[in-house]
């Protein structure tokens, strides 16, 4: 356990004096203290057990990366691991009891997302084969399928693809190349790549190891296209070698997850059995006539799409273990640290102590816990809808929105934390042998894969819009609306009192009073909430006739407010995580515990207030003054959680093994002690070499 | 040369109407047309012949990195080439004609900073050995140093290693462990390590190559601590074993710079001659006696450090260099890349006609222009010092200023340039083929080494403090007034025109006059200047008692100013690439040129209002309405800079060679232009499938 001296927090002279609550500092008797074993408890989430049970196997080295390896030994020891997996059942939890499963859709998630911790490749490897490749045959084929595919799928004797994207579609999965085009003589399909850039394509397992696929392709029969369908298909012999008419090549070496055999593929009129269509929305008889349970092939498209939903969801708790695990390297780091001396002749600062230091990590340790709080409730809606406990077309459809929200702000958040933590460790920070370079690189990709994070944005803020002009007609106010437009705009504004802070305040003196407000949680919600829905009624407005217009000049509107558009939906998902942390407060009932994560939770709300400021100050929501005051009070919010910077992390409660990290697990203490000592002997001894006096000799 | 369709920019319905200008679009025949080869000269700045020359060399594949290299076979490789520059002279430019150089600092700086395309361990490692290694001996050592010494580092003989960063001070250099004990009975130093803190660390060429070292250490003689100085120390023989008492292990692997092996050295009481003392600034007697040409210590030790300044100069070119080409890369790709159809039935859009990429690459452009000239700028000014053409001390210390301002600004946008670009390139820019990543990870260490960016900036407000406080002291007002601090605070504000714009306007309707403003250069270097100068101001006034304090209470003072002085150091870093740019465009001659220049030269500084806009709010500098104004001007134009996106970047003149990016060299453009014409065929046969009928079957 690290037991840095922790030194009282500067008195901060020319702070704003406006605190009216209590103060508390570290050296104080009365400061809150952590309930340590509980809070570690709540951040594990609903599937506490199952996360420590991942977090034994993650302790394993044999499990875990090493760093440094050539791409091709990496690649074989993530799959060795994936049959570790698979042999202790770890990655079964989401299949159906009688396949040897358990049905535990939530819980499958979370056991999946901890890996990521032992190595992203492994993580995301075993995403590609259980959660794609065999969720695919799962949730888009019937029973017949199920009985055929999934045992082989789940002991890994049939390692397999997604095939989904292609060179050419990425995002727009609704357009891609390859055909599936029913033969109604020969009574199976003919699977092709019409054109280059219609090569499936970034696919995990299909450079190497994958055996079969789920092709995804335009399913033709009698002339008519009945969009993208998905069909399992064979793809290599015993030995290795592609089945005839298929061809691929390798992605080569990536910017991370190199222990996965990335690569491409190709079809030229290969045949499959007309069974073999994954047909749970759609299927072709042998006279080739489809049927489908969903009418509206727009409807079908998105329900079959929504139900790979679990990429995204385990990507948002992978990003925030990742952010979780770099904080706590760099904090604790920043613990041992010393650089310079400032206020003293011998003793140099540990550099958590300096104000950048702290502005730098303890921001983002706020947004950590939010994601952490957002992530276990996104899980737990994740498994109502899987379980089928709370499964109506809504609460799918906020499930999507709720992934498209979430999984932007997480994958992006853990880059800029990674990076931050990784500066922050200067140039030991640099060095493989402490992780944070290797995982940011890994992780990299998290921002473009299973939904590009901008266009996942737009997705919500159309959702919202939705919403939005649906209830100005008058209709059912739609399932997003108990997220947040939950208020006709500006009611929000006008009905709870932020007219009062958005007042040109002739009131100087009355900063303690704003900082009051600030710190209420009723004023947070109200100044998040707000903004939103006057962004999106604003952009509403803007594109009230667009439907009016003909389709060139409508794309041309909606284009010229897109960037709004996507702004909008990041201030939703921000929302969506500062109401997730505000719960997990209000549920908390250490009075110690609930103190710090009050101040925690108001340093995430009020920092988005202030990376905001420009528009609160625009809209007439804060006066300059008051804006001034959020500043300085998170100056203060920061150096009152300084002292509990240490409790914090390792509430996250990774021991030395997920770590894995020099400098977080003991080196730079040594180090610190040793040097320390060195020099304290010297004086005591009175064998300083004295400083050279300043002459005048030029 | 690509030759993407380009279509209209939409004419931008709601936007609001301002301009006073003539409006003009791609379509227009009277748009402004740049001059590409005048601007690609201008790019290439003072130095353009070595440029030239060196892109020469980095189009050579056996100077390229091959993405994938073993650490091992990479540092090999690294090495190998290291012998080809040495063999053809790139890097003895600025060596002193006597032995074969030039005398030619800035060109030197030029030449090498262009390595970065070719593999940034190549520029680094070459840094290491001339530019740090080398260039210690030269400016730190005596003629009899540079005879005996120079010429095997010129040639590469002699491989050596800079050894000043320890594991336990890398910023704080003064505080170094190791110690140099002059021992009058021998005649020669004892180089130690006291503690493992002391330890040498992240030394480029420690781990393998190097034979010799400039080590620097506390020197001590009679008892007396005279502050670091650098020694010449032999480190292997020539089996490549330690010599007695050195030690030292491998840094292993990095996040990025693989090529190059980094170490760790430490000394266990070898003795060097006195000789061996570099002793420009400092010379101990046979006696032991101490002297040096500059009398105080503090004045010495930065005087020493100072001539390594070129390190910092090179970095803002090569990150410069690296934002340039990840923007080449992804623009390309950006306006060749298809994805959804919007405004036709069958036509995708070009990924740079939406708004949202727009706005994430453009702007980027914008700041890789001012850094580029910026760069020129800084290059120049460290040729005047370093040639003696213009080299008092106070030129020292403006050089040191700048890039101290200028580093930390360009190497950290870099990274988020090849970020933006790589995510912009979707699934192609994760893969190594595509070179956004590899950069990324190589120039991730820019950001903390030669003098850690947040570091750096407190220098910086360091001395605007200092020239602020010089001001009111009555003294000459200080070298960086030339810079900033040139009126008191608040004259740009109250003096020009600054008011109006801040009033909180009635005047509806009179956006257009608001935009008129903020067009003129003058409008921009005034809102630009009063947020450094207010800013220095108000700290000022914050730490005006601090050296009536206890020395604790006053770095607690300090301290709780930390991140206000970082924040305004960056803003003054801001000014300054804002006026280089804006000299920049004032001397630019072909109109069309001029135009578009202008152009992105207000999207720069627009954008860093924007930026900072609750700052203009707060502080009554911008009223709500303008601040509105500066967005959608924005907004216009960067539209207005889409169709001359493809020029611009092919200003930078970067070949395939220098791109080595498929994806930005045609491959996407054949791709888009095969799948295409398989649709159009398509249709043109009647054979395009029909789109399935929305039904209502369930």
């Amino acid at each position: 356990m690290v037991d840095t001296a922790q030194r009282p927090t500067p008195s901060r002279p020319n702070a704003v004096d406006t605190d009216t609550g209590p103060v508390r500092v570290a050296g104080d008797p009365d400061a809150p203290r952590i309930d340590l074993p509980a809070l570690q408890h709540t951040l594990l989430g609903t599937w506490a057990d199952v996360r420590l049970k991942a977090r034994e196997l993650t302790a394993r080295p044999d499990l875990q990366r090493i760093e440094g390896q050539s791409m091709a030994d990496h690649r074989l020891r993530v799959l060795d691991q994936l049959k570790i997996l698979a042999d202790n059942g770890h990655v079964h939890r989401a299949f159906p009891v009688a396949l040897g499963g358990s049905d535990d859709h939530g819980g499958n998630i979370a056991g999946f997302e901890e890996l990521v911790t032992a190595d992203p490749s492994l993580q995301i490897k075993a995403g590609v084969q259980w959660g794609l490749f065999g969720a695919a045959v799962l949730h888009l084929g019937t029973t017949a399928h199920h009985e055929k595919w999934l045992p082989g799928i789940m002991t890994l004797d049939v390692p397999g693809v997604f095939a989904m994207t292609e060179t050419g579609h990425g995002s727009d999965v609704a357009a891609i190349g390859t055909t599936a085009t029913y033969d109604v003589e020969a009574g199976n399909f003919v699977l092709h790549t019409p054109f280059r850039a219609a090569w499936k394509d970034y696919l995990g397992n299909a450079a190497n190891d994958g055996i079969a696929a789920v092709v995804f392709a335009q399913l033709i029969s009698q002339g008519v296209n009945h969009g993208v369908h998905a069909f399992y298909v064979p793809l290599r012999d015993e030995t290795g070698a592609f089945l005839p008419g298929i061809g691929g090549e390798d992605d080569g070496l990536k910017g991370g997850l190199n222990g996965i055999d990335n690569g491409r593929l190709h079809f030229d009129s290969v045949r499959v059995p007309r069974e073999n269509l994954l047909n749970r929305y759609g299927d072709v008889a042998v006279d080739g006539s489809y049927t489908s349970p969903i009418g509206s092939p727009g409807r079908r498209f998105f329900t079959m799409l929504g139900t790979l939903v679990q990429g995204r969801v385990s990507l948002d708790g992978a990003a925030t273990q990742a952010s979780a695990l770099a904080l706590t390297i760099a904090i604790r780091y920043g613990s041992e640290r010393r650089q310079f001396t400032a206020g003293s002749d011998t003793d140099e600062e540990v550099i958590l102590d300096y104000q950048r230091h702290q502005r730098r990590l303890i921001p983002r340790l706020a947004t950590a816990y939010a994601q952490t709080f957002a992530h276990d409730e996104f899980l737990v809606k994740f498994d109502q809808v899987f379980s089928g406990a709370a499964a109506t077309d809504l609460d799918r459809q906020d499930l999507e929105t709720l992934a498209a929200a979430l999984k932007p702000l997480s994958t992006w958040n853990a880059l800029d934390t990674l990076q931050e933590a990784r500066e922050a460790c200067g140039g030991a920070g640099f060095l493989a042998e402490n992780r944070l370079v290797g995982l940011r690189a890994d992780l990299d990709v998290y921002a473009t894969f299973e939904g590009d994070n901008n266009v996942l944005l737009q997705l919500v803020a159309k959702r919202l819009l939705t919403d939005y002009n649906r209830k100005f007609a008058g209709a059912d106010a739609g399932a997003l609306a108990r997220y947040v437009v939950q208020q006709t705009a500006g009611r929000a504004y006008h009905g709870s009192g932020l007219r009062r802070l958005g007042q040109s305040v002739a009131d100087l003196g009355s900063t303690a009073r704003s900082v009051g407000q600030l710190r209420e949680t009723g004023t947070q919600r109200a100044l998040l909430t707000d903004r939103v829905e006057t962004m999106i009624a604003g952009i509403a407005q803007s594109l009230r006739n667009a439907s009016k217009l003909p389709k060139k000049e409508a794309a041309d509107l909606f284009n010229s407010h897109q960037n709004e558009l996507i702004e909008a939906a990041r201030a939703h998902a921000e929302l969506l995580q500062w109401e997730a942390f505000t719960r997990a407060v209000e549920s908390t009932t250490h009075a110690g515990t609930r103190q710090v994560l009050t101040w925690l939770r108001d340093l995430f709300g009020l920092r988005l207030i202030e990376e905001h400021a420009a528009w609160y100050l625009i809209n007439g929501r804060l006066s300059g003054k008051r804006a001034q005051a959020v500043t300085a009070y998170i100056d203060r919010i920061i150096a009152r959680l300084r002292p509990h910077a240490l409790d914090l992390v390792n509430a996250f409660g990774y021991a030395p093994e997920h770590l894995r990290a020099a400098i977080a697990t003991g080196a730079e203490r040594e180090r610190q002690v040793e040097a320390r000592q060195y020099y304290r002997d010297q004086r005591a001894a009175g064998t300083v070499p004295v400083p050279e006096k300043p002459a005048c000799r030029s």
